[in-house]
């Protein structure tokens, strides 16, 4: 095949693969972004070799998860946080010191040096509160105390994940660990989100005024976009992975009046673009990885310390709450799922993760999103069946 | 900077450019497109050097492109090619032939090789509606007779000018032009074209019924776009350009029944991708190829022939309409548009256009662009205010 038939031909695999991928999760009733890290695995090198990474599609994988970060940023709103107040604050913050404290001791243990078993721990940090959105809302249970408190605590762990994980990664760049290298990047990742949280929102509350046209280069969709690529660029040149820059952008276009005609108007561009990153993700992942038993066992300490850690850190969190209310927020903070993985695309781009580490990170950030569900919708059912009402 | 950096801040220099392009060209009540190009030209290697083309970049113009063509496709529906009648396809046929013909007559004057002489000559024939669209929207004229014939003949324009783009850059593969090739070449293009208008179309209607839930893999957005890049894949596979395969998908979608809903969602991703075509597309272009007299005469006389081409080709076919409309109708199918720059990328990307020829043609793309509307706008309201009222 000819060079340019070839790259769109790759183009068109990846984006079928991920459709037919995304389609059979969701009538399996799991999360699509299950489904569509599978087909990558399976039409990547290691069983069909229908496509292979090239360049261009790792720079659409990449623009994806701008993109994705983005718009959880944009569903992260500083306004939220304040509602929530202490209980979801401490959820968020226990639920973060414990997966990573525990992260890094299994790393450190297992053999990686301090800086690299930190980058590991991040991964068991990360919290996608999507996948636990939608089975709240299937249930009908977004208004329970629980709910908001799960929703809250999700704010709080994005932002802290989003800082360890700016930390972890510009930590990379020397060969250990000392401490004023870790107080400077850790000033400067503060600095910059500080900056952008204060000063981004700011300019975004100001710009809603200016944006009335609908379809034009002022219009909120096309500001957002130049915002969110160009603090990608900012976070990227100061040694800041991209999507934390994404991130930070997307707490601030929040802030802008027209945010739902934004966030309709993203739904498309995310819908076309996000795949290649989850397809591209599961064709990097080496399936012959889990070919022997030693790797079956260490993805089942990965998972069950993944499991165990969130549930004791938001529980602990969530305590005052009663102990089923509690397992239920643990449970709730579970799904790893695509923050997860952008930590181990990270890591593996990094060069901090070999292939086998990537892969571990991976099938752990889609177990824990695959249990949590049905585990949560058994609980809120138990829980429903009992009436217990909710006290908002 | 660092490579994964430099390339995410060639993707914002881009994007940022065709924003301000844009803008600054509406401002100044010209097409986008202009506004774009010329950023593109500004921030290239021709002024300063703040881009550099990279194969991300190109691949991202070229799935704008892809994009594009669907887009016009799916306005380009068979049912008002039955409406339109007679009288739109004498306008759309003779005004692709007159121009056809006096381009290559040019071409091969000015010692282009037969083959490359029909590339040239491809250029010429192209109709961007959208901008003529504008205006007659603009001014209220979308209902006049002279309208409903330019925008039938568009689609008739368009639907010869992808199969005549599909001949010419198939014959670019032999060296010479002899028969046999020309008849197989038109005879592939032109089973493709009839496969999928019939089949295609028919299978989307089906798919309609099909298609109900709104954000999920079987939607018509996501359907539309397998659609879109299987048929691009398919078409540069055959010999033929990726965007013609896109052009017949866009068309095939237009049968589906959400065909608003589509085009709805789709204009995020235009907005979004389409702008990496024309500022790529301007970054090729190198300013200092009219640095002399001799290139801005050339200039000059392709202009000419553009203009009097389209001029003489539908005014003759509109002749029955009395001098005055059918010089509506000339002015109307003038400008060249998006469909001329693409020729001009196709050229230069199969090494047919020397920089030389790629310049003039983006240049005279643009011009008769920017022409167009206000002599339109004139004679519309000098006809107007002799109240000839429309008889449809």
């Amino acid at each position: 095949m000819e060079h340019a038939t070839e790259i769109l031909f790759g183009l068109f695999i990846v984006f079928l693969a991920a459709q037919i991928g995304a389609e059979a999760a969701q009538r399996l009733k799991m999360p699509s972004v299950v489904g569509e890290i599978v087909a990558g695995a399976i039409i990547g090198p290691s069983v069909l070799g229908w496509v292979h990474i090239n360049e261009p599609l790792e720079v659409l994988a990449e623009i994806g998860a701008v993109l994705l970060l983005f718009s959880i940023g944009l569903e992260t709103r500083v306004d939220d946080l304040k509602r929530v107040g202490r209980l979801a604050a401490l959820v968020g913050v226990i639920g973060v010191i414990v997966p990573f404290v525990m992260g890094a001791a299994w790393a450190r243990s297992s053999g990686f040096p301090t800086s690299k078993a930190l980058f590991v721990a991040a991964a068991f940090v990360a919290t996608s509160v999507g996948i636990t959105a939608r089975v709240l809302q299937e249930l009908k249970a977004l208004n329970r105390l629980e709910s908001k408190v799960i929703l809250g605590a999700a704010v709080i762990d994005d932002i802290l994940a989003m800082l360890l994980l700016g930390l972890v990664s510009a930590l990379q760049i020397g060969d250990g660990v000392n401490v004023i290298s870790l107080i400077l990047v850790a000033a400067q990742a503060l600095g910059f989100v500080i900056l952008i949280a204060v000063f981004g929102t700011r300019i975004m509350r100001r710009a809603s005024n200016v944006v009335e046209k609908p379809v034009n280069p002022l219009s909120p969709l096309m500001i957002s976009l130049v915002l969110c690529l160009g603090l990608a660029v900012a976070a990227s040149h100061i040694g800041l992975a991209a999507i934390i820059g994404a991130f930070l952008a997307g707490m601030a276009a929040g802030e802008i009046r027209q945010r739902q005609e934004l966030e309709h108007q993203l739904q498309p561009i995310l819908a076309f673009l996000v795949p290649f990153f989850f397809v591209v993700t599961g064709a990097n992942v080496q399936l012959r990885q889990f070919g022997n038993w030693g790797m079956l066992l260490t993805l089942l300490i990965v998972v069950a310390l993944a499991v165990v850690s969130k549930l004791i850190g938001c529980g602990l969190g969530a305590w005052s709450l009663g102990r089923r209310r509690a397992l239920i927020v643990g449970v709730g903070m579970m799904p790893r799922g695509e923050v997860g993985i952008i930590v181990a695309s990270l890591g593996k781009a990094a060069g901090v993760f070999t292939d086998a580490v990537y892969a571990l990170i991976i099938a752990m950030s889609l177990i824990t999103s695959i249990l949590a569900p049905p585990i949560l919708k058994m609980l809120l059912k138990r829980e429903k069946a009992e009436q217990q009402p909710a006290t908002a």
